[in-house]
């Protein structure tokens, strides 16, 4: 490593990887949505750390995608959970919007539509995974079938029991297929959510923004927060593993889910396939035409 | 107009939208692929013009997709034609990377598999259509159909004559449906792809890029100038014109496109949305939350 790449890698006291991992005792309570875990900066350097780090995020996108044109068949998939006003949006413009659009497929899941509904839960999940070469990201995802679902009560518990293994099944195959799976949840505190909630009632242009239900979601706080340690406790896997990223911050999540997806790409390692056809014969044939 | 906004837009000292838009009499044999119609700048102008846009591109889709949320129908259709290395990859990138990637729908059409071959040729196209709210962007399009079909004879000649009219008629109601249309062909020289294949070949790490049917298809140039020539022709109508964008000079060509995906949304004109609920009533309540 070079000095100077050093120095530049050097804001990472500690990798969110491995701080942000939810193991073994795992306790969401435990988590401060207002820390920075990792981080030695403030954030004026988080904003330059993801600037600083766009260009390497788009290399490596750009060499698994070429990777796939020549049979390459990994992809990564970066699946985001939260409460609402945690950050999603700012995450996919300003972590993902940092790569060529081409490389990305984002899918928002909403309530489930009636030809959705007729199918298993799994069924619309399926259809939208990232193809080979890409990175796909999930704006909630089949969670939503184990965490409103169990808050609201929309499936009874021994379904949602049941759910638990059919999730960590599908993402073992979904792992074996090629894709690496990066699963977020976006932790808020109660009191920041007010605030957000609070500015787009204030603000008339973020009014839009505003949902009445937001606040009756908002009303089942602490039955959201079981829900997720329960979904934390029975599909973190070593296959794929959940990263609680605190995100009271905007800043310090934006910079945190970049450095997963970094971290992701760089042990994927994809390099720019070779030549498939004869290099020296195709110059003589530009050269002729 | 302020000063402030006026200097900002003087670079432009002519609308591409008109400066490049293919009316009666167009000869696509007349157009310079290295010119720089309408802009009052060099390469460090466009570059400062692309960046300085980029936002009120983005504030401009915003609009878009909030008016959407509550009924809008609105949609963009950005479509690109152009010959390989014409720098399509190079407007994603710079261009409509520019703008929040959960506004932006893009599909690249490749040679149709055997179920888009069971069905007619605007089926798939169809289906890529950008949903309300979105910019959509269409790498390729139905215009293959008229193009390297004729080039290569895919379809007999009674076939290609009724498509440029079932396209026109189609066109019609995507914008009748709500969706402005914006048709673009990149115009690159014969020498100026001849220069880029060769990079392709040069460097080790762009070899991926290049494929030997780029060469064949080369091989047809004065064949698809001709295919292009009548395309514009038939299909250059009042609901969605062709704009032909020199684009030897990469910077012209996403300066050129970005403008006229400006001009597009600035026309639309999207408006944020009044609150459709009770903004006091909810300030009540999230605050007893």
């Amino acid at each position: 490593m070079t000095e100077s790449s050093k120095s530049a890698e050097a804001v990472w006291a500690a990798e969110p990887s491995t701080l942000l991992r939810v193991g073994p005792h795992f306790r969401l309570s435990d988590v401060d949505p207002a820390a920075t875990p990792g981080f030695d900066g403030d954030e004026a350097d988080g904003k330059r750390e993801l600037r600083r780090t766009n260009s390497e995020l788009a290399d490596l996108q750009e060499r698994l995608w070429a990777e796939s044109r020549f049979g390459g068949e990994r992809s990564v998939l970066l699946l985001l959970q939260a409460m609402d006003t945690a950050g999603k949006g700012g995450i996919l413009r300003h972590v993902v919007g940092g790569v060529d659009p081409q490389g990305i497929s984002i899918h928002a899941f909403k309530a489930p539509t009636e030809a959705e509904k007729a199918h298993d839960f799994l069924w619309r999940v399926r259809r939208e995974l990232p193809a080979a070469g890409m990175i796909g990201v999930f704006d909630r995802s089949h969670y939503e079938d184990v965490l409103i679902h169990r808050v609201r009560g929309f499936s009874p518990p021994d379904v949602i029991e049941r759910r638990y293994g059919m999730i960590n099944d599908f993402e073992s195959q979904v792992e074996q297929a090629g894709t690496s799976i990066i699963k977020v949840m976006l932790h808020i505190s109660h009191d920041e959510q007010k605030r957000r909630l609070s500015q787009r009632l204030e603000r008339p242009e973020k009014n839009w923004k505003y949902n009445p239900g937001d606040v009756d979601e908002r009303m089942f706080w602490p039955d959201y927060m079981d829900a997720y340690q329960a979904a934390f406790e029975r599909t973190s896997t070593d296959v794929a593993s959940w990263h609680v990223v605190p995100a009271d911050h905007k800043w310090y999540a934006r910079v945190a889910v970049q450095r997963l997806l970094l971290q992701t790409l760089r042990e994927i390692d994809p390099h720019w396939p070779a030549a498939n056809y004869d290099v020296e014969f195709e110059k003589k044939r530009l050269a002729a035409s």
